[in-house]
């Protein structure tokens, strides 16, 4: 059995996973963000071997343990690098739970941990290399290369979100000008909104929907208004489509993925998003000589972090298709 | 012994090359591009036997050959997906040579070929990833994951020219708009000469270096008149520097290699271009808390492209760590 970790600013959800990909049991308790970090890892120590108590295993049944968070994190040594909601910097969490439970425990960015599980039981199944972008408040991505979780020679691979795309009217948060989640993020199409009625002063529905305030207002309610004919609304959907179809041209014409698929809140769009989406890549596309990869809407939803950080040990040992260890 | 071949739009370059790298004997021919391709294939295959009888071995001496050219090759099936140069569509290259030499026959993107010998015997041996940028009159790439040749799962790959990174004055040739290219290759560098000196009408040493006639300008007298203090010559320069900085950015935050190897006819402004992208690339970096990889030039020159074709079989067929065969 496999144990599977998916560490949030708010929540830990742990599961009980099997070779199958089936989540047997599962729990999840606040994080408390914030906190001393060993006070955080002896929750999650607590919440493991209470799902193992609550199954009647032991933790000899246990194959390893994955772990999937937010941000840089070192395979290799276990260290969190860095993780901005959890105000985490060279945090030694892989060690301390190797440690306590004595067995192989792995870490690994929370968006590779996803385009793992999309990979092996969703909607990426099947493909050696796919490239899934996750758009929520932020963007996030992983990176499947030859059926295999790639992050890169530093851990820092697969943060496409920080793919500068062209110039902005505010800076990232990295500090870099035209990142594509300043552009192409929930928080960003939120942004646009309120620039252009600040500045424009023009009128929309959005700020209806908001109910004039505009901190209510949200992606979901600016989709909404674009679909009613809102014209703020359908510029500000464009205009997310037009830099998002940048960042997937670049990726075809960087790794040439056999899929890319769209997760995370914003890609509950759903056809709407992806229509607007794949007609729009098709007039970038490079050559039409060529087959280019798909594009497609993730399946697995909110279990898709947890259920790929179970599989993180059984993937970096997985045997290529030469039929011995690559790692 | 290794066959490989650097078929250009001006020449075709053939060797015959050992294990260990070294190019025993080598000859270049007119590609005389615009014939009939079964001309030109015709004119390799006597080229290449001409190799073989003036070395004094025969055709069973050969393991396999690998062919380089620049545009989209398709390695499995042997065909010449689409090469601009060349003015060739779906030439079934690598299948002509297979069958004429009855041999190993392998075909790739040119600048997949130069990453490859600059990860073999150049500048990034020993990384196991390593992405190289190619500028000259277009911008090439090749990227070499865990030791072998990544070109995508449609062989459209490594087209880090064609990596969108903001709005230009002019469209590129692949129809879109803000391609690296047309940032930071040569040929941008004195598009936007010219444009600079038409529209803004200023004074610039560039244009005495040319002699008056901007068809004479190159990168060459770009880069001398910026080391000199000609202001265009160092906002031209500065120009490239910072969309330069920006693709290799972005290819640290996708798929953050050990090394990023410039070559291209434009590396030859050497440490003066080196220090300056550094110094670029250092602002934009993601976060101070990782150590990224270096940029360094490549070291093989106009040789890597054939090296590295000679390679493509045995990368092909290489055994990774886990010591057996991955393809």
């Amino acid at each position: 059995m496999l144990v599977g970790i998916d560490l949030g600013g708010t929540a830990i959800k742990a599961g009980l996973v099997d070779r199958d990909g089936r989540i047997l049991l599962q729990s999840s308790i606040a994080t408390n963000a914030g906190r001393d970090y060993r006070l955080i890892i002896e929750d999650m120590q607590k919440q493991v071997e209470k799902l193992i108590k609550d199954k009647g295993i032991s933790i000899d049944d246990i194959e390893s343990i994955g772990i999937g968070a937010p941000g840089l994190m070192n395979d290799r040594s276990g260290y969190v690098i860095y993780c901005t909601n959890l105000f985490w910097e060279n945090v030694p969490l892989g060690i301390m739970l190797r440690e306590h439970f004595n067995k192989p425990v792995y870490v690994e960015n929370d968006a590779n941990a996803a385009a793992l599980a999309e990979s092996l039981f969703g909607s990426t199944k099947g493909a050696g290399n796919s490239v899934l972008i996750t758009i929520g408040t932020g963007i996030g991505s992983g990176i499947i290369i030859d059926h295999k979780i790639y992050s890169g020679s530093h851990y820092a691979g697969a943060e496409m979100g920080h793919m500068i795309v062209g110039p902005n009217f505010y800076r990232c948060n990295c500090g870099n000008m035209g990142c594509l989640e300043t552009f192409a993020s929930a928080t960003a199409m939120v942004k646009y909104v309120i620039h252009r009625l600040e500045t424009d002063k023009i009128k929309s529905s959005i700020l209806d929907k908001a109910e004039g305030n505009t901190e209510n207002i949200n992606s979901r309610i600016i989709f909404d208004a674009a679909k009613e004919g809102d014209q703020l609304g359908i510029e500000t959907v464009d205009r997310m489509i037009k830099y998002l179809s940048i960042g997937i041209i670049n990726v075809f014409n960087i790794l040439d993925p056999e899929i890319i698929v769209i997760g995370g809140g914003v890609s509950r769009a759903g056809g709407y998003l992806l229509d607007k989406l794949k007609e729009e890549v098709g007039k970038m596309l490079f050559t039409s000589g060529i087959k280019y990869g798909d594009i497609v809407l993730a399946q697995l939803g909110n279990e898709a972090g947890l259920l790929g950080a179970a599989f993180i040990g059984v993937n970096r040992n997985r045997t290529n298709k030469g039929g011995c260890e690559n790692a």
